[in-house]
């Protein structure tokens, strides 16, 4: 079925947003939906959260987090699916992708927990990759931490209403670091900018640095060429899991395995000579 | 006999160098040997570089560039294995660790050249990895891209004599990126020091930060644990290295994989559709 939608499939806007509970994503993600709504946009929302499995959903879990979103007829919102490891979530929300796009969806914003995995993860399934921050962040600066950052094609210091002089301090601090940090797309320079998604204040200003984005992404083919090494990962990511699958589930290395990891860990055995001896019973 | 020796491995104190061509590596490594084989070390260096497969030895090729250390014989200097693939590159430097190890050096020095993925594989066979860095490295600070700043314990700054002023403001800048940046092991606290090989000022202060490191890091455990990490991971990328190889190598994969790869890249085939399509084939 998804090859059959395939064709119909890959016009929507791919936007990950991601950053830390409390940074006030959906409060972000519903103003940004309503807006889109409102300029003609379809809007679907999908999110990954691997761990919401075990917590009950952290994220998107409980609808009226965007009440007024959800209940919008142009909106589609779908929680995080609950398959336990993160490439089981991430390979059904790439699908998931799809899906709407065929179905007619022109925005596709992934949400995320502020956890790095995951954050690749939709990262490398997405167009535009937003981080956002609080204002207070501080010397601490969580997101700079694990590469994160370097991600972020957008990063906006939300609740800038809060406190506006830290608002402005930590803007000015993501604009050092990011001169640091460099970006992984040659013609882009990532922006930073505040907004305050519970009163909409700079939430038409993102709108309009996300469409800048996607023109120069576009003219520069980096928004195609993104896209294809996506794809091309995808479908070796997959390849990795089944075989990694088939060689846990295989009786020989089932039998094999516990006792030859012990035997690595304890310094009894070279970890390349395990492995061979697992690879050879793998047939 | 990988696995014969292993009882006897395990001894020496395991420290990776890395940085940029032109930092110094080798006059840093002269100068740290000859320091160490006075105090009754044994000394080997190895080296990852899977670029010297194609250019003929980039770094520790020409052992003249060490020609006080490579004549001594309480010192054993080896280049890069050529092998080709980070993987097998790595691989090698891996058991050729032991191999020093069972053989009696007491320190084991593993250069490797200033691009992420060689510096990720060095930090994962070290106890102790080392970032060596140019004093007028300016605004550019390459070292905080890619996350290797992360993954460094001890960043040298070296050539200090040449700019005492462009150091010490490089040391200051690197102390604040590291504050940012966060580090892999809670007990340590990374350390910038000023260095010049050359002369060998600060090499001494080196030496002495290296077994400070040394010491928490056993006394926290984290020495072991790194170590055990380092195996386990070493034991699964064996196995999926095995895994790809011999998934590559399967007539019937080899016969579809490049067009299914092309029809991904076109669009025409679902990613996930074409790994499942080519897992069955791999029987």
């Amino acid at each position: 079925m998804l090859n059959a939608l395939l064709p119909h499939s890959g016009n929507a806007f791919r936007i990950g947003i991601s950053g830390v509970p409390g940074v006030g994503k959906s409060t972000f993600i519903e103003a940004l939906g309503l807006l889109l709504i409102e300029r003609g946009e379809r809007v679907a929302v999908l999110a990954v959260d691997p761990s919401s499995a075990v917590g009950g959903g952290s994220i998107l879990g409980d609808k009226t987090r965007m009440e007024r979103l959800s209940m919008d007829p142009r909106a589609f919102i779908r929680p995080s699916p609950s398959s336990g490891t993160l490439g089981g979530v991430a390979d059904k929300t790439r699908e998931a992708i799809r899906l709407c796009e065929a179905a007619g969806f022109t925005v596709v914003l992934v949400e995320t927990v502020g956890v790095g995995q995951s954050e690749a993860a939709v990262a490398g399934m997405t167009d535009l990759f937003v981080l956002l921050q609080l204002p207070n962040a501080g010397d601490d600066l969580q997101a700079i931490k694990r590469g994160v950052t370097e991600l972020a094609d957008l990063i906006v210091v939300n609740k800038a209403d809060l406190d506006a002089d830290a608002a402005t301090g930590a803007r000015s601090q993501f604009v050092s670091a990011l001169k640091i940090m460099g970006h992984r797309d040659q013609a882009w320079r990532p922006e930073v900018l505040q907004v305050s998604a519970l009163d909409g204040t700079g939430m038409e200003e993102f709108w309009q640095a996300a469409c800048r984005f996607r023109e120069v992404q576009t003219s520069s083919g980096g928004f195609e060429q993104r896209r294809r090494a996506q794809d091309q990962s995808w479908m070796w990511e997959r390849i990795e899991a089944g075989l990694r699958e088939r060689f846990r589930r295989h009786p020989d290395v089932r039998a094999a395995l516990t006792s030859l990891s012990d035997e690595v860990r304890e310094g009894r055995v070279a970890a390349s000579v395990a492995a061979r001896r697992l690879l050879d019973l793998f047939n």
